[in-house]
Order: C-alpha cells, then sequence, then structure tokens
C-alpha cells in the first residue's frame, strides 16, 4: 500500500491545508485546526479541465471544515491540474476541441463519453488508494464516515463508479451537466446509500433527460433531486440542502459553529 | 367587500385558531399569541378530497406559526369540507370514480381535468376575496408580505392561477401529483415570482414528465425543484429548504425560536 507523503503546509482561517503526494497522485487535504479522531472524511472531485484546488473548489472545502469541522480531500484527476496527460488524453482533447469548432455535437458526445469512462477508469482505483492511505493517518483512522461530495460533472463520473465500489461510502452528492452514458447507469443501479442530485435545469449541450435518467437508476431508497434554471458552469445553487452530508456523517447533525 | 366572521376560537401549543366565515366561504387563521403588525401570512391549499384543517395541514400550520411567527390561512376549497357540492360536482366524482373502477384511464384524466379546471375557476375568486377580508385586520393590514404555501396537488392547480393574477403573492410553494392541463401552464408562464416546486417521483396515475413540464413554464427567475421517490400521497420529503418562505417574506430570514 501507497501511504501518503505531505509535500506542504498552511493554515488559515482556522483550516489546515496540507499538499500530498500518494504514489505520483497529488491531493489536498483541508482539515480543522484540532480534528478529534474519527472526524468524518467528504472526498470532493471536480469538473473536466479544472483541478483539486480552484478557488470554488477550496471556498466549498473551507466551508465544510469549518461549518461541520470535517477532512476535506480532493486529488486531481487523470491528466489535470499538476499532472501529466496521456498521448490519448491529448489526443482526446484535440477531438473535443475539433467536434466542438465544427458544430458536430454528435462526434463531440461520442469523443467526450470516451474520454470520460478513460478517466473514470483511471480515477477510482486513485481514490480508494487515496482512502485506503488516509486510513492509516491516526486522526482519520478507519472509523471515520466517509461521504463523496463532488459536484456536477466530471466529478460525479468519478464519483458513481467509485461510490458503487467502495462500501467505505456511505452518502453521496452527484449532479447533471454532462453525457450520461451506459456504464454510468449500470453503476448507479448498484447504488443503495442516500443520494443527493444536484440538477442545473438548462444545460447548452446536455440533454436533460439523460440526468433524469440518471437519478431514476440510483437504487437509494432516500435520493433527493435538486434543480435550478442555468447551465453547470454558471448555475447558482438555491435552496439546497446544505446539511445533507452532515446529517448521515454526523448523527448529531449539529453545526459546529 | 365581504368581512371577515370569526365563529370560533381555541388556543392551544402557543397558536391561536381562529374560525372564519367569508361570505359562506369557511376558513381558518391560525396566529401567534400575539403578532406584530404586518406580521406575513401564508396561503394554504389543500389536496382534492380534503379540507382545511386535515390533520397533516393543520400541523404544518402549527409548525409555520410556531417557527416563523407568520399568520396562515387556509379555506375550504368548493365543494370541500365544510361545503356543499354542486350536483355537477357530484357527477364529476361519480364519473371519476367510475373510470377508475373501470379502469379507463383517459377517461379519469379527462374528467379530472375538467373538474379540476371549475374548482380552480371558483377557488381563485375566493381566495382573493380572503385577502381583501384579511389585509382589513390591523395585525395583518395591506402591508404583510404573502405568500402561497399550498403544497402538491389539487392545492397547486387552485394555487397557480391564483398567484398568476394576484400580485399581492410574493412568493410560492407548488408542487406536482395531478393531470397538468393547457390552462394551467399559460397561468405558470405568468408567473415570476420565486417558486419552490415539490415533485413526488413516482406517482401511480400521473405522468411525470407533465410535472417537468410545468415546472418548465415558470417565467421566474428564481425556480427550485425538488424531488423525493413516492407517490404524492404517501411521499416522505427530505431534504427539503424550508427556510424558503420565510427567506422571502421575513427578510431577515431568522427563525423565532
Amino acid at each position: 500500500m501507497q501511504s501518503v507523503q505531505f509535500t506542504a503546509e498552511t493554515s488559515s482561517d482556522g483550516v489546515r491545508e496540507r499538499d500530498f503526494l500518494i504514489g505520483d497522485v497529488p491531493g489536498v487535504l483541508w482539515s480543522p485546526a484540532s480534528a478529534a479522531d474519527h472526524t468524518p472524511l467528504v472526498l470532493m472531485g471536480h469538473g473536466g479541465g479544472l483541478h483539486k484546488k480552484t478557488p470554488a473548489q477550496r471556498a466549498r472545502a473551507f466551508d465544510t471544515v469549518t461549518t461541520w469541522g470535517f477532512h476535506v480531500v480532493a486529488i486531481d484527476a487523470p491528466g489535470h491540474g499538476d499532472r501529466l496527460r496521456t498521448t490519448d488524453d491529448d489526443r482526446a482533447r484535440d477531438e473535443m476541441r475539433q467536434a466542438m469548432t465544427a458544430g458536430d455535437k454528435e462526434r463531440f458526445k461520442s469523443v467526450s463519453i470516451s474520454y470520460t469512462t478513460s478517466l473514470a477508469e483511471r480515477a477510482v482505483p486513485e481514490w480508494q488508494a487515496t482512502l485506503d492511505a488516509l486510513q492509516e493517518l491516526p486522526p482519520i483512522g478507519a472509523e471515520a464516515p466517509i461521504g463523496y461530495g463532488g459536484g456536477v460533472s466530471m466529478g460525479t463520473a468519478i464519483g458513481i463508479p467509485l461510490t458503487a465500489a467502495d462500501p467505505r461510502i456511505t452518502v453521496a452528492i452527484f449532479g447533471g451537466g454532462f453525457f450520461v452514458y451506459e456504464s454510468l447507469l449500470a453503476a448507479a443501479r448498484q447504488i443503495t446509500v442516500p443520494v443527493q442530485f444536484l440538477l442545473p435545469w438548462d444545460d447548452e449541450h446536455v440533454d436533460r433527460q439523460s440526468s433524469l435518467t440518471l437519478f431514476d437508476a440510483f437504487a437509494s431508497t432516500e435520493k433527493t433531486l435538486h434543480a435550478n434554471p442555468g447551465d453547470h458552469r454558471r448555475i447558482r445553487w438555491i435552496g439546497l440542502d446544505n446539511e445533507f452530508l452532515a446529517r448521515h456523517l454526523r448523527p448529531s447533525g449539529l453545526p459546529v459553529s
């Protein structure tokens, strides 16, 4: 098993931020200044073309740490952030750009799906290795409840097969805003943990029905669909159940502050 | 203008409950034990076949009064609760029952739509007369912010044309679980106030797509769709934004207790 190598540490606003490597996968762990043992851990996926530490993601992580006292971890997806892209990744990205420029929606969709599928296949074992390594850290340990808090888009394309494969994840936030494909629906049908599903109601490129089909597929008895107008890149979420993760990860369900 | 005639008054758990008549329409007003002037007013519609003071509706009203300090008003829909049914109402209900027994879904749908349309046409002016009369009461007055808090089903079939017609209503909760028809979509397209829309994801009789089309129709820039698994009669709502009405009716947005 690969262990966590911390490479940098800073602290601000009561949040400890530690960059790390697990093998060659770079990640970041945000924690309360002083965390009790077995404090819950939230995994945050990032969107396509983005990385583990975008300002929006960092703000969301800080909010989770300071409001709930949880740990939050993010890693760069394959070929994203500080990671090298393979020749195949570069080719897929070129093809998506060309298809977009040519207005060839069908081609854009098919390349996007095969690229996303490939990213998710690589990312799932990386997330599992991350969990293995973090569970070796005493303040987290094997008993810390774990939730997937990745938002819409690629974070969900990775999070669904991860949550289906890994029973350590006991609650998950997913979302629409990308092309749904059959193997993803198959993974969703295996998921039984509580799911909150965020749907941008108006997406420029993606058919709304495919996201509704995805929500339909979760086998979870507790699942909530939340939709607001807007495209997934510009959406302003209103009226979200912000206590969803906390309610499931921390039975007392009360905010820290 | 018809004024409010109070016919009975009780108090329990800090909530004042007053039955009233406005003309021949019976209603009930739930209020805090002592309400400041211009305290917000929430209108609660009830479902088909039910009435103004079902245990569930009463519990919801008590919760709104004690949590937010608002007034809540409910009236019996035409032919419901303490009100007489017309011959046409009786005929429509008989026809719906017969269609249901015969398993004739198309006939059930068409009779249900024409009956609901007729109820809504009669209920809208009754709600407006109720607002007129309540605004004459000093602790409510013309300045009290007004929201429509009626849930799914018939409460929405009445609430949508009411909200479209009456600019005094500045925020609304609607929901699916009934047959959507063209004049209702037309009314929804005129609504621009913030809308929270509750969708029972699995309805025995009603096509889900029709409810999604209805949500689509609202012209509101702020609208939120919230779906949970279940039929509208048995659904357990989870992760609702319970502060939606309060946020819009009371700018400070803080709970009373």
